[in-house]
């Protein structure tokens, strides 16, 4: 088992990295000194009827007493009727400060119940079980819970960091294979904006990642767990430099918003922003032609989608990107890029961005 | 004016206390370094007609745009329906991640609004201006946010820092005298647990501050707001001795709740709980009869309610602090007073409690 800390003083906590680790979940909590009792696991559709069972097992012997929770699978329930609904039941289920409150799912379920977590009784201990390649490596560290809003995703939320994140590899058996190679896309973002030795090593074992060998897997979403906690440890809130994660999601999330949440996985719109995020460094002259050509390769390998679809506007990109959180006085700080590893933001409005495209 | 400031590491703030003060809340917000531009005043239906147009104006001199979204006035509007109305609006008018929210009304609004603030984009500077004494005396102070759920008051909220609060004493001119009286009870409240001083000021010159006297006024709120200050810098998250601020709070949220938080101004339940935790304490044998009976003089000086009415059972009482949030494995952290300014901690179970009605 590998260890990640994400140091944030007080709020400092471990991810443990590994095979076959659900079933020692109950262990994990007693050794974070969580408090034994009320409990809630909060899962979806898909992930619950896999993992819930062997999960509540696990805290059962290490003397929790969890309720589970159960949403519908899907990002469209990333919404405040299920985030209500979630309240209702930890409040029939009896959950008290001290109880803690654990996401077994992919994105939606951890963004949802993170936001849960940050606000029920204003706080309660949130544990992390991220079972999708994309919760792995980009939802575990950052402490970004978030509900959408019908005017675009993630409006409503809240910085809140877990007590504890448990990523067990052996859960991607169980992951569709598109849903895989989505998570991938954030992957390769780590590689392009910190360490061109990620991005080597996915340019070299991809065949290795995609037949899932769990020593890779552990030791990929380890570098990307300890590049992204390197970068939140040194700007918690996203006041500056935290927002090179952004790259390729500024158009990613705009691509989404245009095609209504449904046609592209997260994961795949990013792939398209990336693409297009260094497009545009080029085009601006920060990067040259090869990095551009050499991310499209390793892309579409992974077997992502590269270009905005034919059918979507520039018009529609950019009513999307206007919306976006991170405009600031009618600008988006857009991340760019030189080189792998090396970034640097251009302050472009929508319509300078709709140009690239 | 007087300036009280909240030291809170980087989430310090001013509060400023004084007469006159909402003419020059434009000014204030630039002094703070807050963005100009976009901006949104949340106010009620009774507070808004009264002063959104002068708030409305010094922002606007000061170049600020605000939009202003009211709600309808009473703590039964505080709540998720009502909290969707105001991100709906948030989206609506452009509000971006630097634009202030400000809250322009008694504890429902600023509660509410604050939440909001905490979780609109993950956290948009929050400006208050309290219009009632309570909320001067108490939200002003603490960083706590929230809305109701059907089970309980405040069941889901946030800790978040304003960046400033404005107190402008003239305000409390039109604020209905029953609710005047209803603020000294947690005025009162800081008096018992932490100020003899306080609290012999009180007793001394309660006419003087039921006439609204401006100088009394500021300096009773000012004390108030230091007093506070001090508990939330010593433990911003309420880990063990902010809990203190909970005198009277545990048996006057159960008489809110019993009484369908209709009868009962919260303040008015609080002082109810004040003579409770008093008579409790002296029971137990932490204080003497004449801390009781004095305390008892000064509520009923005040004009403000002391024995829980006929019509409330111990049993819906009870039913009620069941779901208090301060509730750790079946146990209140009830708050017990020993002399003015000095309170303990008794671990007592909702049936303990209930014997001494």
């Amino acid at each position: 088992m590998e260890t990640v800390t994400v140091n944030l003083g007080s709020r400092s906590y471990p991810i443990f990295i590994g095979t076959d680790l659900l079933a020692n979940v109950g262990c994990f909590l007693r050794q974070q000194g969580l408090r034994t009792g009320s409990t809630a696991i909060v899962t979806d559709s898909v992930v619950g009827p896999l993992y819930q069972k062997k999960l509540a097992d696990s805290l059962l012997q290490a003397e929790f007493s969890p309720i589970v929770i159960e949403i519908p699978s899907g990002e469209e329930h990333k919404n405040l009727t299920w985030l209500s609904f979630v309240y209702d039941k930890l409040v029939a289920g009896g959950i008290e400060r001290r109880s803690p409150l654990i996401a077994l799912g992919g994105g939606v379920v951890g963004d949802l119940t993170g936001f849960a977590a940050a606000t029920f009784q204003r706080g309660v201990p949130f544990v992390q079980i991220p079972t999708t390649l994309l919760a792995q490596v980009d939802a575990s560290v950052g402490g970004k819970t978030a509900i959408d809003h019908p005017a675009g995703k993630n409006l409503i939320g809240a910085f809140y960091q877990p007590r504890l994140v448990v990523i067990d590899v052996n859960m991607l058996k169980t992951l569709p294979e598109r849903e895989f190679r989505a998570g991938l896309a954030e992957v390769i973002k780590y590689g392009v904006i910190l360490s061109p030795e990620l991005f080597t090593l996915l340019e070299q074992h991809l065949d290795s990642l995609l037949r899932l060998d769990p020593a890779l897997l552990s030791e990929a979403i380890k570098i990307c767990c300890q590049l992204k906690a390197r970068v939140v440890e040194e700007d918690e809130t996203e006041g500056d430099y935290r927002a090179i994660l952004n790259f390729g999601h500024t158009l990613g999330h705009a691509v989404e918003n245009a095609t209504g949440y449904t046609h592209y996985l997260h994961g795949e719109a990013v792939a398209i922003g990336l693409a297009f995020a260094t497009r545009l460094s080029q085009r601006r002259g920060f990067c040259d032609e090869a990095l551009h050509e050499r991310l499209c390769r390793l892309l579409k390998n992974a077997g992502l989608p590269l270009t905005i679809p034919p059918g979507i506007t520039g018009d529609a990109l950019v009513a999307g990107m206007a919306t976006d959180k991170k405009i600031a006085a009618g600008k988006v700080k857009f991340v760019c890029v030189e080189a792998l590893g090396k970034t640097c933001f251009e302050n472009l409005t929508v319509r300078e961005i709709s140009t690239y495209f």
